[in-house]
């Protein structure tokens, strides 16, 4: 293939949707299943969340939150208790009836119906709610932080491969507190840990700030947002915290005896992350040959490709003592992982399937290499050039090429971001014009702080993304109604 | 509380379904929830399960297998298309019918019903199949080795929390090859996983073996299983691994073109393991006084106790030095994982928490030991029985301590299970009067092979656990109905 010629068609600037859909198909990461609205995680694509979540599990664990696991499904009866919760799941909830299938006529048809439905969840405040109860007596039981990996499912009228399907897979944290103050503490502090966890391991730089009140998790009392911004100018929302006031522990009767005896509702958190992330992350690093994986969360940030189909015993011998001599190298990111892909496959095949998976080094041995003791190898930011070390140098300095490669994809991203968002978006009319492109990138402006506003920009598809914590409009008028504004907000089309 | 009293009631001896449940209450394992047969895995029983988790991961992976994620929801039609496996599953299949709630009356009710119902897996092979049938075309994509890490459905009509849940955790690896003993060969290979995994791990020894056809997983060529001798002398199936043919193959459309040419049905297997091996754990290793964790899966290996409510900062800052003393050792099971209690609790029933968790070294830090440099210690085997050695020799001799309790738990457990298998039950007239009792352990004796035999002793609650591998029985004739046996057996009640 040559340079000229790009290995994911179509580009990205041609038709960024397909271009997403087919990068996910070449890089082997995720496929939809035939079951609808959910998905396949494949092994290049499960790998990359695997690593997401022994990073992000520390960083909880750190945090003095212990894991655990909930019951699936939810009684009905749990979910009804909060209004508002179950408003906003209501039409997306999958309803389990019957625990039994029978033989009636030939075919197989459900019998042993439940009295009460139950609910898959799709979230699992409700029923962590009912057992933090029981828990939670006094408040030498609290604080309660409590994390759990599972699926969830909600379902999805109009899926997309990791980024919006019926199951999907997750962390959700679950806390309880004595104050408000501790609890809105926890809900900030999460925010912050998938803000320096999505720009520290995944190079994503991300607007953090909070939601406004329609954009607000069901029940919250406030939900804080990190929102990426993709290759297209639209926004994927990468990971909310939610400060839950005394909502849920009123509905699930979360209540302790405080020091000073009175009886009281605690105050409670929640905040998630999920396999979307695996989305965003090719929105944000895939290019016209396809994935870039940082190397912070490559499953091999290293894949050693013998050049000669079959391979020489000289050759394997030299990749193999070069994947051995690079294992034992420790570097930003723990011990480098490396694949030696000894497949019959061509040789080519092979180095271009590397390419769309986005591993970020990529080495080709050949008997020259073998008997000169060097290493050929091109990384993924540039992945047409060619670059050549003598062995020792090429593995001593694996960690400085890992590491410089991380850098610049969180550079190249936080330049896109800084240039997407735009400040001179200030009218309606503005508005109107520029979100009707493509590309459109995030407006940076004013809101008067009314709901009407809040969601004026929703015939174009375009909401607030949130209040931004560290930025600023330039705008001192609503974009929507030209009054005084009240808050800086991020406007912009989403995921 | 002194020696003579023991911290579990009822004693193992006087009931031991009753001590089992009491266990995993007072070592915070798990608990059964509001939810009909389902359960929440609290910290420390989670704790257990996530490095059970990470080592049989690694183990899965060092041996070629590659995770990835699958739908929780299996169409009807796939599940159909195995006579045998709808057969064996149908009764306990919790069934999907609706996608949406809504409103009537005031009462929110089911809305939105599929087509064809969803079922909630009991298992992935006829999910996984189904993809499967695409992924692989040539010979080439053969091997194909895959596991995932999920949660099951199989609705219980009698649960029993960790060992018996209508949700579960586990591990389903399912592989697919060209050729018969190929497919049979990695059977194996994870059937002796297992067994290596229970023993090193777990400190579990099993009875390794085939199960008899009426035992098999259901769509199975053949079943082997690694069974655990509970200390009431029952069994616990404690993981499967599956020889499926070209059964499923066949009704998911698993074909290959070989190498010459020919079109073919591929040979599968699947093997799991789930959360039953805590509940298995606990009916090990537990005795009077509670749990008792073997180091490799101890979530904290040592924990530190200040004796004073009110620790003197003389006191905690020695038990801090101490803590990170201990962090830096290697042991056999890795960096020592340690942990300090300073919560506000009387450290008595600290204590007595951390002796009925299991915990496998307790140190209980005091002035006195600050002063003198001395570190005062218990080890889970021995809870009643304070050892003291300097810090400097308790720091340094922590692996060994470590892996001799390791040991003594397995050289115990063996004993028993040794003990347990018994020779000299040679008749149905032994087998009646032997497992009417209580703590009535496995018999060794011979089976003639027919089915008639195989489900002879149903009626008593016994069945034949496996055909072991590495064992014979002395007698030669079957124990059902006394014409010469062609298989050994391991007869046994079950959990």
């Amino acid at each position: 293939m040559s340079q000229s010629k790009a290995a994911i068609s179509p580009r990205r600037a041609e038709n960024f949707p397909s271009w997403y859909q087919e990068v996910v198909r070449q890089a082997d990461l995720a496929a939809m299943s035939h079951v609808r609205g959910c998905m396949v995680i494949k092994p290049w694509g499960y790998g990359i969340w695997e690593l997401m979540q022994r990073e992000l599990d520390q960083q909880i664990k750190d945090r003095g939150h212990d894991n655990v696991y909930f019951p699936l499904f939810i009684p009905l009866s749990y979910i009804e208790k909060e209004a508002e919760h179950v408003e906003g799941f209501a039409k997306e909830m999958a309803v389990v009836t019957h625990h039994r299938l029978e033989k009636r006529d030939g075919r197989l048809v459900p019998a042993a119906p439940f009295e009460e439905p139950l609910v898959v969840r799709p979230t699992s405040e409700t029923v962590i709610g009912e057992t933090m109860a029981e828990w939670v007596q006094s408040y030498r039981d609290l604080p309660l932080k409590l994390n759990q990996w599972a699926n969830v499912v909600r379902w999805e009228m109009r899926p997309r491969v990791l980024l919006r399907t019926t199951e999907f897979l997750w962390q959700e944290g679950h806390t309880a507190h004595a104050t408000e103050a501790e609890a809105v503490a926890e809900t900030l502090e999460m925010h912050q840990v998938y803000e320096s966890f999505a720009r520290d391991w995944l190079a994503m730089p991300v607007v953090a700030g909070e939601k406004s009140p329609t954009e607000r998790f069901p029940g919250a009392k406030r939900t804080y947002t990190i929102e990426a911004m993709m290759q297209d100018g639209k926004a994927v929302q990468a990971g909310t915290s939610h400060y839950l006031g005394q909502n849920f522990a009123r509905s699930a009767g979360i209540e302790f005896t405080d020091t000073d005896g009175a009886r009281k509702h605690a105050y409670t958190t929640s905040w998630g992350a999920s396999t979307r992330l695996v989305g965003a992350l090719v929105m944000t690093h895939g290019d016209d040959d396809g994935l870039c994986v940082p190397p912070a969360v490559a499953p091999h940030q290293v894949v050693i490709v013998p050049v000669l189909r079959d391979s020489s015993p000289a050759v394997l011998d030299y990749a193999n003592r070069l994947a051995e001599a690079l294992r034992a190298q420790r570097t930003r990111f723990g011990r480098v992982r490396v694949h030696l892909d000894n497949r019959a496959t061509r040789p080519g095949d092979k180095k271009w399937q590397w390419i769309k998976r986005g591993a970020p080094l990529l080495v080709e041995v050949g008997p020259r290499d073998a008997e000169s003791g060097t290493v050929s190898f091109r990384n993924r930011f540039e992945p047409h050039r060619q670059q050549q070390l003598p062995l020792s140098d090429f593995v001593t300095s694996v960690g400085e090429e890992l590491a410089g490669l991380q850098d610049r994809l969180l550079a190249r991203a936080t330049d896109r971001l800084d240039e997407g968002i735009r400040r001179d978006i200030t009218t309606r009319e503005d508005a109107e014009s520029h979100f009707r492109e493509d590309g459109a990138g995030f407006a940076l402006a004013g809101w008067c702080g009314s709901s009407g506003c809040e969601t004026g920009l929703k015939p174009l598809g375009v909401t607030i993304r949130c209040l931004p914590s560290h930025l600023s409009a330039d705008a001192t008028t609503c974009l929507v109604c030209g009054t005084p504004s009240n808050h800086s907000a991020i406007w912009g089309l989403s995921y």
